[in-house]
């Protein structure tokens, strides 16, 4: 007989999560050249292997038909030879992108001559909670690889098929090409308790990020003791200001609600000056009306109803809350800008508000007092995208202010380390 | 009868947090000059009122002393004219350090004309659980002023009238200054439940800092929904190469285990690799003998006791992974740099560790590998602290790696926000 090593008595999430603190102690030191190859590996094989992973998706999508999922969702879910090539075309521009490890964030020469330097240096295990886009699979253990960290992921049980198959392809590209595969590893297990477990690994996890719908959210930012990065939930709002361009105006509304209702950076709410109610309500409800938008108003919105071809039903405090993800706005005539303020630091999620206005002296104080992940100005609330701000594909959109706040690329999924270098100095 | 507001019906704890929320909004875009205002007019006011902080500190050492609390916790608990001017003065040095709000992050004109900038905010509402010593109530509400952040203090009940005296010095000279005095305050209510409810309190508070013992940091970590940044625990290690120069090895030892073995930053175990174990050995004995310290050895350790003059006994695997704050340490011969690098990864609590060589390769190797806050080659483990590396005075020691971690100075007390800047743009 012989004893069990610790590693014996553990749960299989427990594991994984082992398996994943050792890969990642052997990718953090690989320089640039090593990971890029691997990625290049990667996106290779998820082409070469596009019909087994289709395949596999096919059983996914077979089994949301059956459990009569919308259309949308199962759009969402499926997965093609063409989707496949714009997911390995996504690794490859992970590739084309910096790498942040290594990079010296601040340094100085101290006055007792002790050299400091700050570098970044990968998280170490980074654990990604999800629902149904198996996309994310892959995205996420690119961004990690890339960034120099082992990744645990938890896609949603509908899209298990599509993810063990993904996971497969990519696990067996960084095997063949000489790294750890345990690097990319799914949670092991069904239901409910490997979740739990993964957010109270604190000390073997380094960091959660939960990607989905508020409930998802809510419940890993309560039961964590792992560090969490809350993401994505986003009230956004349309301020039109009292000096604005009506014409630009209607233009970033209809685009901030309308362009992709279903996304976190879609306007959710539209506030207008008092002053300019008047003029911009007619255009602006009949543009939304063209959209397909319902308009949910207050008291002095409703007044311009009848004269719209807007459906204009009435708001209730609900409303201004509400993220409503549809052909839906909320909207709501205020006094000043500052009373705007006031509403959006009393209603908004935190993630993205948008100011139209011609007044510098407006746009200067709006950025100030409005504390969102991002601000806009003359400009729709649609730009908050890692994509969009150049930082290649994007982990998320952190709503929190500890550690990244907005669209999070490579850098974020970094920590810093101190370099103290001396030649025997002591205190 | 009117009805009641939600103000109304709120615990104490929520308001203070609610009125807090409201500070912070009026103080996050006030410029540098009204703050460093602000702050001068605190370090005069803690000189001006001397007197009234002493007498509340005189009960505060009284209770201590009736409770048989021992010397030296005393010693830091205790109040006089001389203390109170340091604290002025180190007040007065954060006047001096620049101000981290407002600094732009990022910046670049994206390829659709967008003006993209990331700036630095204030995090928000700052809560800080602490223990004993009253200067950190000081500290931490200059730090968080100077941040453009409201905080929330909890400092221990043998502190409870000295914290008192202070914050009502430091806030009359915020009020009088014109600003709100609830951007200083401390968390009302006795016991243990306003701490339970100001950890719950996530949408309020948006940050956790506790600094203390293991057992605080530990139920703060383990019960909170609001961020927290977990700080510093110091198991840390001195790591003495096979190549080195032994008489630059014995003083950093010594210095990093001997010069104030109460702090986090603190050496707690020394390894020797075995190609110069004979030769450092008899040295380190020695020299830690003289300094009166215990050494709890492992076998190869032990094996060189008889010879020197040193107290040691055989080390069991607990003394691997205790922070003692004492005179005492663990030691251990390892094999090579790797396995000192083993050990470090597996008894760490990733603070900071030194290594003594002489060998650039074996310097670049283990700064590498040690997955620490801080790697200190050829100079003492504690050169770790924010006065040290020129950050003025530190809101505590991050050991974790999200947010940020090592010692935390003001921009660690801030977030960012991204401010769109277009002329129309739509997606």
């Amino acid at each position: 007989m012989t004893s069990l090593s610790p590693y014996d008595t553990m749960t299989p999430v427990a594991r994984a999560a082992y398996r994943a603190q050792a890969a990642a102690a052997d990718i953090a030191p690989l320089p640039r050249a090593v990971k890029d190859d691997v990625l290049l590996a990667v996106a290779d094989a998820l082409e070469v292997r596009t019909a087994e992973i289709v395949e596999a998706n096919a059983k996914d999508v077979a089994r949301a038909r059956e459990a009569g999922t919308g259309e949308s969702v199962i759009d969402r879910l499926t997965l093609t030879p063409e989707r496949m090539r714009a997911i390995a075309a996504d690794v490859r521009d992970v590739v084309a992108l910096p790498d942040p490890v290594g990079e010296v964030v601040r340094g100085s020469t101290l006055p007792n001559g002790i050299d400091l330097r700050q570098v970044r240096v990968p998280l170490g295990v980074v654990g990604i909670i999800y629902e149904a886009r198996p996309n994310v699979t892959v995205d996420a253990a690119a961004l990690c690889l890339k960034s120099g960290n082992a990744v645990l992921l938890r896609g949603s049980s509908s899209a298990r098929d599509s993810n063990a198959a993904l996971v497969r392809v990519v696990r067996d590209a960084v095997g063949g090409a000489g790294l750890p595969a345990d690097a990319v590893q799914l949670v092991p297990g069904e239901g409910r308790e490997p979740v739990r477990e993964l957010m109270r690994a604190r000390g073997m996890v380094d960091v959660l990020i939960p990607r989905g719908g508020a409930s998802l959210i809510r419940t890993v930012v309560e039961g964590s003791t792992v560090p969490v990065i809350e993401t994505g939930t986003g009230n956004c709002h349309v301020y039109v200001d009292a000096r604005t361009d009506l014409s630009m105006a209607v233009d970033i509304l209809v685009n901030s609600k309308a362009s992709r209702p279903s996304v976190c950076n879609s306007a959710e709410t539209l506030l207008v000056h008092q002053d300019v109610a008047d003029a911009f309500l007619p255009l602006a409800l009949d543009a939304l009306a063209d959209a397909g938008v319902t308009v949910h108003g207050d008291e002095r919105v409703l007044a311009h109803a009848e004269k719209s071809r807007a459906t204009v039903v009435p708001a209730t405090a609900e409303d201004w809350e509400t993220e409503y993800l549809s052909y839906d706005i909320a909207a709501a005539v205020v006094d000043s800008l500052d009373s705007a303020v006031s509403h959006i630091r009393l209603w908004s999620s935190g993630h993205t508000e948008a100011i139209v206005t011609t007044s510098q002296a407006a746009a200067r104080r709006f950025t100030q007092l409005v504390d969102s992940t991002t601000v806009a100005v003359n400009a729709s609330t649609r730009f908050t995208d890692g994509g969009q701000f150049g930082f290649g594909a994007e982990i998320g959109i952190s709503t929190q202010k500890l550690h990244a706040r907005g669209p999070m690329g490579l850098p974020e999924l970094t920590s810093t380390k101190y370099i103290v270098t001396g030649d025997g100095h002591t205190r």
